[in-house]
């Protein structure tokens, strides 16, 4: 673990203000009710003014307009939680995995791997795989054949790649079964500085590849369809689903176990609320919402029954 | 891989009428944005008609009704979707995986395997196990012990068959914990012809079988409760959850992200919306769906309150 | 698998009153419809009374107030489904792996194993874990670093523990990509006889540490994010996500498909419909629901409609 750092050090580094003593030193980052001694933590909120007075924390990264909140040594700076991931850095490693490939994992002999690659435990690695330089795969992960990887791209455990994509046609074409399966010969292609969550899989194109470009940050178990295009430094949170073709812009936000319905396009900055439905292509940035809201049971029970009679009461008039 | 076959040949084996030149060759297929040289597409919607006019692949699968639409050596179809399946069969395997075991499965000694079974690395397959002709598990692919599967299954990375069911029973009876486990102690079966999407989840039966019948397709991540009974040729999309001992009939699709209830009943030729939650049982076939309609998140904030004071204020009148 | 045991060994085991011969010999238990020769099963509702009338098991356990509904020999006990579970696990062991470490399981050689543990094949334990006595880890689950597992706690193939938290900060703070990563330093900790099902996945703390107390039960595919507190004997169905650093109380319940917001707080007692989604914390003690009823699909296209005017028109007016 690299450090300790003054605050003064972290300051020339990183930028921001130190305000107390520069001298202070920081062995670790922390939260607010657990940081002691040589520990930094951050505030970003007036609701935690109640835990910054008693946090014993030897330093605290604030706002400007934060800055008197607290007599601690501090750092003030404009985005505080963002200087906050500049400092977890400085003494935290992102990947926490030796570099090389385990003896466990089965690597195709056919894959390009980069430069300082990490490949964990039973992971399984298919023909003409391209790992980029820097990159990690913690165990369990399984890359299907032809599959892309940039640079710095992180995949938890239990990730798949490249499964094939939910391409059946109806034997009579009335749209349900029997079915015939349409052989998914596309491939999936996943840009530089992209992180991948636990469990969550990426399937392959059916005929072109599925593609999610750089910056992209998936939580776990997520699900994305073949053909889904996901554009640069999009987040997206757990559970979320993105049926095939369905085209998301960049720097959009996903909320969790939101349902985003196939062959649809969503421009760039667009945030979309957890658990929400998204059922067709969205062309304005801005942020959407369909949750039905929740309530304790019975009231809830009585509007819905109320609701019901609002609406035919409604149409029969 | 086999071909190339000319439009000529395609439509002897598979039926069909050739329009334009019949010695066209044809070595696969494409999307009609990328299909190239030697590349057969399909068109299927009129939305597309401008990609039609702009592709540069070799030929077109089509229906009758819209032959008109290009001068491109074409195939007419009645289902051009399902006939460009068998194209794209006869020139690409399904599965694409070597047969035998692979030498890190781990492999139960009282498993029976049928002939031309493919089990990839990995695999961990339990005592008892009876795996059908043909059937081919992906990388990473576990089954507990005593699980059936049909010939020709299909079962993607990550993909848990017979884990045990969610059988709690409440100590004191009030449906809260202290939970005490109930041993799951029946089986899976799964029919022929069943494909299973990555990282899914079937559980194992209770006391009797949790059965899924031949035919049916499962994408990613679906978790199917103990109990279950999923009839044949059903399909069900991704992150769809169908919870123990609830009854889906034959010829059923359910959409991407839909929760069904447990212990309920639904016959054939159901479809569910994506997103959808059903809450009892449907006995009569048809489409259903439950969602509340999106909206930019100010509308849908106005909306919602509004639609609170109008169920109130005609409670209250 | 042990056993057989008469009705009255069972009685002087387990508590609940003999009716009808106590010598029925039992050998194991079974479902009202398929149980026979040899197999106790249970009654717990009216609606089965045909399937009562039809059994053909060799005995049957069920309520006081329903004893007289069959002449089968019987037990009649309080709370016959808690009964039923316990005398299966009279006839059936919980956990149906062998002890010790499978061959191929990776297990890391600072690990802290109790007595009476079992790793199953694949298994991949990191630095720091520690595992409490008697528990269990079907083929395949990954403990990541430093996590901590009680005794008694089984955990299912697929699962996932300890993989990094989705914390990213906003490089611009204006919630948007570019993201910069936070390192996630928290561990998780899991207490005593917590079951954990297939391909769950519960993430490290980013800070302090993720916590699921004693007595929790959890089924498929759920998420539980960073910072998330589950208390003691709560239990979570199939496909429910928890967003991160959300506190959930004590013998709680989480239908399937749940989603529940991060950084709220549910108290004790709390139970959730399947397919909720819960937006705020919750801090009376009740059964909370936010589902919009579904509906045959046109009749549900009219209804969204007419709502849509309602809303319209009562604000315009």
């Amino acid at each position: 673990m690299p450090g300790p750092f003054t605050l003064g050090q972290i300051a020339s580094r990183l930028g921001g203000r130190v305000a107390g003593d520069p001298q202070t030193l920081i062995r670790q980052v922390g939260s607010l009710e657990r940081a002691g001694d040589g520990q930094i933590t951050f505030f970003n909120s007036k609701k935690h003014q109640a835990k910054l007075g008693e946090t014993r924390a030897a330093a605290v990264i604030l706002a400007p307009e934060n800055e008197q909140l607290t007599r601690l040594p501090r750092i003030v700076a404009d985005n505080p939680y963002a200087y906050f991931a500049r400092v977890s850095q400085l003494f935290n490693t992102a990947v926490t995995q030796a570099l090389g490939v385990h003896s466990s994992a089965v690597v195709s002999p056919t894959v390009k791997l980069g430069k300082g690659v990490s490949i964990g435990a039973g992971c399984v690695v298919g023909d003409d795989v391209v790992i980029g330089d820097d990159s990690c795969l913690y165990p369990r992960v399984v890359l299907y054949a032809k599959s892309i990887l940039g640079k710095r791209v992180v995949v938890h455990s239990g990730v798949v790649i490249g499964a094939d994509g939910f391409g059946i046609a109806s034997e009579d074409g009335r749209g349900e079964g029997p079915w015939i399966k349409i052989p998914q010969i596309g491939g999936v292609r996943i840009g530089d500085d992209v992180e991948i969550g636990a469990n969550t899989t990426i399937d392959r194109g059916a005929l072109d590849d599925t593609v999610i470009e750089e910056g992209v940050k998936l939580d776990n178990q997520i699900q994305i369809g073949h053909n889904c295009h996901i554009g640069a430094h999009s987040a997206i949170a757990g559970c979320a689903g993105i049926a095939g073709s369905t085209r998301i812009g960049a720097h959009c936000t996903i909320g969790g176990g939101a349902m985003i319905q196939g062959h649809i396009t969503i421009v760039d900055h667009v945030h979309v609320s957890g658990g929400t439905a998204i059922t067709r292509s969205i062309l304005k940035p801005g942020t959407y919402t369909s949750l039905y809201p929740f309530d304790e049971h019975g009231a809830w029970k009585r509007s819905t029954a109320r609701l019901r009679r609002l609406i035919r009461g409604k149409r029969d008039a």
